[in-house]
């Protein structure tokens, strides 16, 4: 009979969200291979990276949401208001930079490399402003290729263009 | 009559740069909006970013490429060899981090609100290793949106799983 | 029945502040939307700015503005003065900078892109000096806009020329 | 007779921007008092902390925008156009965090201090996101005070709320 | 009846101290008004600021000073010594820097600001060296002011000229 | 016959400074030790100090103190208002923190050490504010001992009490 | 009889990893030198230095690695899945850089030193491009010599070109 | 007929280097690739990585050896000896860290990654002590492989126990 | 009768360290006066300052060492072969640097003074290489003088030469 | 003929001291090995150290001082006079830490290494105090050994007790 999985929540990043985001992720990896972000995604009716940020405390979902969650993960609702709820405010973050994780770090790279490019060409396409991370949304998919299957990662947010007064 | 378009060279990013990069973007801007980096890039075969990538020193062309680019901009391709050639190679960067600039900032809290749940859904599709950031390609395009256009920026990279040995 | 609602204290910016201070947010979640910060301030007769700085640890109440407080969230005065009373003094503060909290570097990117502008006006109307932070009111109001509702954020504080001596 | 007026361009914040905009300074300071940020403000029709933005490299005009202000201020066009048209794209910041000039510090310092209360309340208010940064107003008036006179320094920023997608 | 006072003994400043400061400190708070610094230090025949010092930690008292200092305090002297005895010896220092309190802050930026006129100064009066930090007194005093009281800060340090050998 | 003195203009702290300044420490270094910042300061009815901070950048003259200083010390007037004209304001500061050299180092350990206990003192003394740095008088004196002459440093600031609004 | 080794699993690397790699680590040393991770390697069919990654969190067992491992030092393989199964993923990293650690420090020294002319070889060698971190083999060897024994540390990564597209 | 070659000696790392790097590496680049690290390593008797090193300004050549080399690129050998003499000596090191450049990251990363793995490996073959980088040979070679050839990339470094007195 | 000593086991530099560590400094320091550095130094054949680095988790003892150092102190063997065995290895280090410790700091301001002069020395000597840090012997002496007793602190250590390949 | 010798004085640390340290160095140099900093010692009445701390502008030279040096190094008095006479005053330093040189390194790894221990022996021998960095010779000595030659390094450096008032 197998034992319950634990998460190191006194390490980076569990440290500092709520615990209860902790237990989430415990009792999503009971389950396994059948509860994907995608299938938990399905059943409250949003993106799976949605999904993963609300499980690390980048989002926050309505009591519905939450209610429908409990449901699905056999954790009391109750529980997951006490933590998650309306007085509850996410601090998003990473922890301390540069990130040291090799995966993340790539993403980091990303900015160092391309940032100044990016900005150029959203500058030639759209004017002075930038691109909103608020209202944005976050796709993370897998392409297949012969040579080695590829992540096709997108980050589609508005426009914003500098408000001049 | 107008005067030569000038580029503060003693500032960042440029300062670290070959001296020809502003020249570059000098003579991209001197001929206004006809010349794109999309039309830039239909000359010598490559994406918009990655044009803008080479413009602002986080690449490497080719001799041909230099050539077709001197011609296109009027440049000698003597001088992008002298500076762009064989022999140099790319101190890829993006100076001081966190980025103060607010675009690119935008850029880098994706990394950090968005980071980690990229991580565990990465990890959920591959496995352990990473998303590339060398064998990647960028594309920043423009999405029409009756609310407000939309940028929309992907990183399209080869996952490389780590090796045990 | 509903459970206690929790804050994790063991993370920023909870962890620096005294204990009492997690107590006082989360009786007043308890209480849900009709105890705003609004309501508590008009109950001690403070502005909700300076209350939610006091919730924080940011401001100094009282005695007596600590005993009106206890009374309106159930939680005995004793408690409230052995925590924060007479002996207590606010380390004000926000933990590592620049902040990654979303929300909260906007206000911080506020100063990057028109911190040196604002001083420029401050001097030209007013001579060499400094706007206080300490002779200064804080307040956060909702302006309705058909486009999307605005925040308005005013800082009021008085001009402090600098002493020639 | 009086001597051109100048300004240090070799250190910060001018460092880091067009020289033009040194320029501008000095062209501004050449005309005293009779020219303020407001009166400029009013021939480019706009307000005078946007006014001081551009100034700053902080901000982007329209190429008639820049041509009342070459009239105005006696630079030809032609100049303003080369360094600050539209091929140029601010790097707004501010240089070295945290800032070292006191009347800059405090604004920081209303974020340390100030941040996580304004946060709450805009949460209290709003719900879950941010105020724009971008699509935002700032304004600096003096407000008469017998006890001395105070800074008024406003943010009117749009709220955005986080997309859930 | 009243409650014991507290201090949050795991954050700042008081984490990185012996146990032994927090219950000085509430121990002398618990003594209200009556028990300054200043009556204190006649306690124990030793000025006001040295007091304050050893009770944060950043000076060395002997067996005897201990000894009525438990006297004074009801604090068994055996838990003194047992905590602060010879065998301690203080690591001084502040915390992370800049210091975010703003009336640390302000000392810190006397050093900013002024730094260099000091030196500049000690050097015209006494030569190439430095004011000792070591065998120097420090004095808080409070001066009345009809325009407002002021704080006089005084550091009483001997000059050390440079050794050349 | 003897050479003109030199300041190293392109280090710290002079690099951040108008060229002025250094010229104005050149010429009092000209006139060697019969031009103390005393002396300047009497003949401009400053305190040493304050004339110590204006060569160095720190502190704003009006037009009619820099005339002064400019007979006083055979610099054109014409020069001194070009650069420190109503139209310059200073960024006070000192370049990085902590500070290497030994004397300034000195007063930023004085803060490290002793900020936490004069912290304790102002609290006990005036309650919650801070000591303006701004309306303040900086002084630094000989004292003659026996065992070693003393450097005095007095720092006399403004108590502001904490704004509650 | 001897009493069970332990590690102070508090500190630094120990605070950021699973609890069990503490207990993984304990159990190798309690088995003395007749364990030794190349002993070990042998038994799960890798190489030494993968294996004392793994024992550092850095890398990623298979169920079939954690279960040979668990009956190799007696430690329940449900425990080891339990933290390190298939839900856990490595946050590979060092902690605060640069490593004060003398050793680790070394290691840093060669990229500083010779970080530069590396990068110019595989320039030279290679073309634009790096050498993998993740499809890479590390290992460190011991070579006798008369002189004193040296280390030889060999990483032997897969050159991945640049893309271009 | 060709441009001579440039590097942009202003930027990092040529701007800590002798003026006489910058020339060393435009001669070699100039011979084309017929002129490789490996060439000059045989021609003045040492391994490409030691004179990618001395052209980087990290090693230190002998007089005999920076005359053959001045013979090889056409330096006069007076050019290399007035800056490269025995007068000088190297300030071995690569600039900011963590480098932002990819090829050298990866480097950095697999002292993250593997730093604390290979101290455990010393440790276990020679016990507490370091590898020297002083008394270390590295060398950086090309293996083929039909999958993508592969760096290897060696150190080889005395170990040095800690001494015990 | 005498309270066990306490040593704050949660602070730096403890925290970081085997707790046995800490336990070691208590007993030395229940001995009192008549236990010196130098008298545990003689009973366990080393000089004080190795030892000091010893109680200081610095350096690592040999199974004999512990023996007789737990014999010395009232320690179980067992209970110092549990934590600082075979098995265990330091990880040599300060904290958090610059380090704020006035005393510390002065060594530190040694090497930032001197370090330049210093290192010029040594090449002047010894030619190109560096002082090994780990072959090396660290003493404190007490030397007397009239005008105030010295600390002679001296570090010996080999002269290793650069290798050249 | 020989070319005159070369510094290159915009790089650390030379770029932070007066030009004339540059020219010092370079006329030493051109004398070659027959003028040592112990030679140049020898003729001022100083240690080798204090003339290289001198060299290097940590230290500070009297008029008679430089006079001697002049002669000595054919290079005018006036010059010398003008850039280190009485108006100069160093700002002692190293530049960025942690240094990256290696040499300089090791001298700072003892301070991580050793600072602790010392600290705790200091503090045996004499008390509450620091060992003086003003007050202090140092002295860097070849001592020969058939192991392989020693530097032995040495600060002589007077107790300071802190001052209890």
């Amino acid at each position: 009979m197998s034992q319950a999985l634990k998460i190191n929540s006194s390490s980076e990043p569990y440290s500092d969200l709520p615990q209860i985001c902790t237990r989430l992720l415990e009792a999503k990896a009971q389950k396994g291979q059948c509860l994907s972000f995608e299938a938990i995604g399905k059943a409250i009716d949003h993106d799976e990276v949605w999904v993963a940020a609300l499980f690390y405390g980048q989002a926050k979902a309505t009591p519905e949401e939450l209610a429908k969650l409990g449901e699905l993960l056999d954790i009391p609702a109750n529980n997951l208001q006490a933590e998650l709820g309306e007085h509850w405010f996410p601090r998003r973050g990473l922890g301390p930079v540069p990130p040291q994780d090799p995966l993340i770090y790539r993403l980091f790279e990303g900015v160092l490399v391309y940032g100044t490019p990016i900005k150029a060409l959203i500058h030639e396409k759209f004017g002075d402003g930038i691109m909103s991370m608020i209202d944005c949304k976050v796709s993370v998919d897998r392409k297949e290729n012969p040579k080695g299957d590829r992540v096709v990662l997108t980050f589609d947010g508005k426009f914003l263009p500098y408000l001049k007064w």
